[in-house]
């Protein structure tokens, strides 16, 4: 818009929509700008090509793969890598403050998009691998394409004490299971309550009613303290969900008002 | 009501009662309208038959049924099938614009509720008994006598943003879960957590609290992450639910204040 | 208030204090009433007993209770029956209205809660002793003595409309999730999900996240179907509850706003 | 606040500062106050030493542990218990009322923080051991250092009635849960459905979705009948954590229009 008006005022006015058409390819606004046709097919594509690089991730450990298929998975990731290399270097160049976009929690997520590609390289090691899953950072990038996620961050920080008082009721409420937990089961199933720890796994499947099934009380105490901390527990790990949907309206309602 | 009006003005006033119940007995009346006695039982019997034929669609998968009732069964689909076919001709005859018909979802709902039947007719291949399951479709039919879901309809209207921010949160949580438990359990279970994608069934079993105990982590390590991956979750799967119910209260509302 | 003011204008005023409390321990208050000492303490009794029934009542399905034991619950039950007995013959005859009492909702459950014991005296088949656990309706007279239950009644009737739409939705839901895991596994677990009808308790077991784990798809198919399958229900099965909250929260807003 | 305005009419005025410091640096602050810096760390490091024993008496349980881990386990435990029990003194000493102080709710559990372990002092029994497990109060100690808890407390209290009816009816349902399922389950399952104590078991693991699948109904009626009690018991089950958060969200409000 500014800059628009200053080509306007050297007196070029009836050459303006040639020049805002150029003016719109140049690549600081491509890549920084999305509100431009250009700039908006350049993060489609960025979009498009996360989502592939994390779908070919999922592909890589697929166990008992076909040559050619892991050859191409390994061809199609360096390209894609070397594309991302390039839009990393270009933010950075075309960034009003470098210093700023480096360290930005953007520019650091981009950074450990690419990252684990350069130094796995060469490397054939089987933790080293593990390393390159840090890619599934670059699914956080589509963060940087849509402001929705703040309104979620609005209401957290409505709820904030109270989601803070149901997790330290939480913790506190998981621990003391596993601790009753273990002296109802322990004499019972001295495998599966090996000790507190083991008692934890329990109580996390349990309050959270997952309910696997790979561990539960046969004891007819264990069974009734499993009751009275489920009626009990079931609330306090319920509660959050609620405060923070209810946090979330108020944030709809308020920005309904101002508009 | 208004060729009622039309016939009274004819100078026929003293026949208006006799013509009304001859009017509302006409077939465009007893199918398009449910205002009428004979329009109302034309839709419950229709309904009746939808749920009827749902339940023997149901019978019908029961392996090991004697041949009589077989026979029975298929000759009740027969007759059925047949009905709802007269039906759809009818609609479409008595369609004030019979194109738009045609193609509204209720049309191609009864399209393919008839369809099924006469397609899988002469051929008995296995895929094809598959196929009629579309049948199911049928079922949908019973949406239309009911405004009901309108409501509903206008609630995801307005919580739309949000439910769509947790839906994109639950993609990305489930996908992190995967590439995080399959990084601690593929070692120690390398059947269960083969994959990537076999690490999202487990993700999605454990995010949903539904547990089924097929696949569990059994390292401490996948255990403590699965705790945390379940504290950040069960939040984002169940506030969306929240959400829907308070903007169901606020439509509820406005429409007593609109009355 | 009505018969000690009837009293008082009698001009026996000095002696109210002592012909209300003789009055106050007429069989007719103690039985109907509940707001005098009397009436309270006969209150309790029942309930006590009403708990003590249900308790033995659990004891006497143990197996391999010893002789004595299992004489002492059968005395027990007896006497406790005799007593309840006389409860109802009492109600019936201070009942204002005896054929009102008797053909309410308490009046047949009080019928009920003794009813199994005389129907079964003299037989000793098994399907007998199981209709004795109708004797649970004892229960239910304990609701009685609440009028707490009315909130909730209410709440309901609000949300009413709603929650039928929901029951609705689940029951559609419910049925085409079976339809759909039956085409997905019905060949990989013929066993497992042999009919709709099998399929069916999967699909109950599943969107209500209870996840037993005796049934389970196992086909790529089936699960990616379970994943698009509780993305949607979860929301339909979690919303009435909602709803239903936040009714019962309206209806107390509008009982303090009359206060 | 007081105090140092006693001694500045005293006309100390300009040694103000020094003796200010010099004051809260009194064992009294120390010890009973949480506004200065002294005092505050003091509550740091007791709450530091409450999670550290809490953490080392979960690794006192793990079986089969090196004996020179043990020993420092056991060392660090006495110590751990001699500071608390300095502390528990300290907290005596410098009560502005003892009496009050030591028998108020954060006395009991200092005392009962620290007891466990002079008791089993010379004893080596398993029972004894057991005991120890009330070591487990000492985290309840937390408590003292956070009003949030305050909060929840009086959401409770908004919604008490709403929460005791629905507890009410939980355990009405989880008892004619477990009495029909007896009868449905018992002739099929006689070991999983022994009686309705054992089918206790399965109502409460299944009307709380927790489903670990180790019991769970086989028969046609038992599974119908498991689907009304899962859509009756949801809500049941839900509603009140929906009623505590929005409760919650009421004193919030409230305490946002006092401000």
């Amino acid at each position: 818009m500014q800059s628009s008006r200053s080509l306007r005022s050297l007196g070029v006015a009836d050459a303006t929509p040639l020049l805002q058409a150029l003016y719109s390819m140049s690549i600081t606004n491509i890549v920084q700008k999305s509100d431009t046709t250009a700039g908006r097919a350049f993060d489609v594509c960025i979009m498009v090509l996360i989502v592939y690089s994390v779908i070919t991730l999922s592909f890589e450990t697929l166990p008992g793969l076909p040559e050619s298929v892991d050859a191409f998975l390994r061809t199609s990731e360096t390209v894609v890598t070397l594309i991302f290399t390039a839009e990393y270097l270009l933010r950075i160049a075309t960034a009003p403050n470098r210093r700023k976009y480096i360290f930005s929690f953007y520019g650091l997520v981009d950074l450990a998009a690419i990252l684990p590609f350069y130094i796995s390289t060469g490397l054939d090691l089987r933790a080293v691998r593990a390393f390159r899953l840090l890619r599934v950072f670059r699914l956080l990038k589509l963060q940087r394409y849509s402001k929705a996620l703040d309104r979620f961050g609005k209401a957290l920080v409505i709820a904030k004490e109270e989601v803070i008082i149901f997790l330290f009721a939480t913790f506190l409420l998981l621990y003391l299971s596993a601790v009753g937990i273990y002296y109802f089961e322990n004499a019972a199933q001295p495998e599966a309550f090996k000790s507190i720890f083991h008692s934890l796994w329990w109580a996390v499947t349990t309050l959270t009613t997952v309910g696997y099934g790979d561990v539960y009380p046969v004891t007819a105490g264990g069974r009734i303290f499993t009751f009275f901390i489920l009626m009990l527990g079931l609330g306090i790990v319920a509660v959050p969900a609620g405060l923070v949907a209810s946090s979330l309206s108020e944030v709809r309602e308020n920005e309904e008002k101002e508009i």
